[in-house]
């Protein structure tokens, strides 16, 4: 596929995250208040003003959840309409007036979260884990090659690109101590991830192709995590505050559709998997994926590279997994993918692995070095699917980490 | 304190769960359409009909979100009038006829669940349970003296009370098989609980102080569970889909101000707790709770008698603990307390204990015998703080276990 030419001039350049082929659905303020937009090139078309032929009250609050409740139908409707106003010269006079500056736009969290889901997908990732916790040759937990690891997180925790992370508290204790205490978190970590947004709910088992349907788009995302919180609470029943801090998500949903000419297939399997985990076609996308890391007032440095098609199981895989149960999926659902390492040592996902644990600290452009994250650093990760002479992006999914707020008296002895 | 007497005489009885000293909050269908009320002896007044002197948009959709995003100062206006007009033989010719048989109302979902956490909190039953798993020498975790452990659960299972429960799918292991197979789950289990339902929002620390103040009110719930899938799933993440199948709660908030004559204290502490968990005075309720299981066409025994007050962490405490990492919590939000297990034998909260992992199997009443639960098994909680001539109760939370759904053919080999 080629680039969709838009009369919108910055979105025909090969160096846009939103070209015409992209049209990812977010929403802004400029100052005027919360609406749905459209990226396009360098601009936001404000959608609830131009004539697309949906129902407006799809439109009425600033979130995408009434569009994805609307179905797959109006989702391929809204899309071929959208294409055709910002293709057509013809469109142009009615629809230019409402497009807005993305620079100077404010961009807001697109959608309502309902529930967040997060899984442990990437083989690389769980093998670096595993290899670090429990030694190299009880790397993978027995069930990791048969079923789609995931644990429920926290829907109110998911912020937007550009939301400041404020170093939690919480009970730490180290290896060499009989006792916990309470300090702030000394291992803060990303974990760079895909979020999968669900458009259309089920009720019931669904097949690894239903599920596909139901995905709507997705995001880039970092689950914050607190590693020595986490080492200290997840003995017997998984992650709890450790992940609760913050997950910040990418502000433009990428639609399905727009991502359709980069599928990727998983990877061959070791152990087969259940037929209720079968794929109908290559359910992963290839997404080239970066972590950039900047300490407060120093230049940037892209710590780890990598790409979505390294996981071992796809959304759809994790969303039928989800299902098997009876447990009912609703819009306006995330699923996080799992952190998404490579097999190289530079396209490692997080902190825990690029560091090892804290004993290989890297070293970043400014020549400060890191284990896990310090006062004052930007995090962004930065995504997109590369075609001919164009490129479908996420925009960032940045923050920035500030200092733990002070020890409430009732919490001091 | 005593019976506070009504002129709905059902109410003066010691035997019902409502009278005026209780005044829950549901939602009923009688056949007019769901709406809010409130329980009173064998009656349900609506609540909308009547002056309260409240906001009417607060009765406008049938869940209580609304009246609980109003604060506590509303939640403390709306009861004292309500017990005014119930009490006052001057208001009877006014709400009279806005009373409705409770006997042939359907009892619907009392609120929007946010988000749903579910805790560990019972040291008779975590010890129980880390026994047969881990040998009687390491059966309590070593953070458990220390956190309230708690996961994430998924809030699209909660189910109100009448609810059919369907026996789900999952993947299995045998201990002496090489690969897991997709099977109805065989170990389904009920595990006894309260729920806590939070009313006022919060964002950053709160103390215990403040979290008890959050909590609007409280229901029974049966956190319904899959062993055997969870024995498969949940090492390294948690349990996931061995609990996603249904949550059943109870179709009444008790209040907390209703409790407050009950309340009673945590057991003294084999580990001091972090002072950020200390509590400013009793936070548990001396609540007797019993579970009955009912096989199909044949006579109910009750399988367990326990108490709230049989706690090692209280709601405030979770609800603490649960903030401390900056989470924050929303209205509607719901907290499982864990199962409630006593010291004795038959005060365990679950088959998992009482059958001991299904080697004593125990015999009901009707001479059959149950490890786990079978289909057509009906499962009831009931519980009720008993005070001087009358008691505090929550009404049935009950469920049918029905057959699982055949294999779709998608899911076959």
């Amino acid at each position: 596929m080629s680039l969709i030419r838009s009369w919108v001039a910055s979105a025909n350049s090969a160096d846009t995250d939103f070209p015409l082929n992209n049209l990812p659905y977010g929403v802004f303020d400029d100052g005027q208040g919360a609406r749905m937009g459209v990226a396009i090139g360098e601009q936001i078309l404000d959608v609830s003003k131009v004539d697309h032929g949906q129902d407006p009250a799809l439109f009425a609050e600033p979130a995408w959840n009434a569009v994805m409740a609307a179905g797959p139908a109006v989702w391929a409707a809204l899309r071929a309409q959208l294409i055709g106003l910002l293709s057509d010269e013809a469109h142009r006079a009615a629809v230019e007036p409402h497009l807005v500056p993305m620079e100077g736009a404010r961009l807001l969290m697109p959608f309502r979260v309902s529930e967040y889901t997060d899984f442990y997908a990437s083989r690389h990732h769980a093998t670096n884990v595993g290899t670090m916790f429990r030694g190299a040759e009880n790397a993978l937990p027995p069930n990791w090659l048969s079923i789609p690891i995931g644990y429920n997180g926290r829907a109110s925790s998911v912020v937007v690109s550009g939301t400041d992370v404020i170093r939690p508290w919480g009970q730490v204790k180290a290896p060499d101590a009989d006792l916990p205490r309470f300090a702030p978190s000394a291992r803060f970590d990303l974990e760079l991830e895909m979020g999968a947004i669900i458009g259309k709910p089920s009720s019931g088992m669904v097949s690894v192709a239903e599920a596909d349907e139901m995905i709507f788009g997705y995001v880039l995302l970092n689950d914050w995590s607190a590693r020595d919180i986490q080492a200290w609470e997840y003995q017997p029943l998984g992650p709890f505050q450790s992940k609760a801090t913050a997950t910040t998500i990418s502000p433009w949903i990428v639609t399905r559709a727009a991502l359709e000419p980069f599928r990727a297939a998983t990877p061959e399997r070791e152990r087969p998997l259940l037929p209720y985990l079968s794929e109908p076609g290559p359910m992963l996308y290839d997404i080239a994926l970066e972590v950039g890391l900047q300490p407060e007032g120093k230049p940037e440095t892209v710590i780890a590279r990598t790409n979505y098609s390294q996981m071992y199981y796809s959304a759809a895989q994790q969303l039928t997994h989800h299902t098997t149960s009876g447990c009912s999926m609703r819009v306006g659902d995330l699923l996080g993918s799992g952190t998404i390492s490579g097999p190289e040592k530079d396209a490692r996902g997080s902190l825990l692995e690029l560091s090892w644990g804290g004993k290989e600290p890297i070293t970043l452009a400014g020549g400060e070095s890191r284990s896990f994250l310090e006062d004052g650093d930007r995090l962004t990760l930065r995504g997109a699917a590369i075609g001919d002479g164009y490129r479908v992006g996420f925009g960032e999914c940045t923050g920035v980490l500030r200092p733990a707020v002070g020890l409430p008296d009732w919490a001091k002895a």
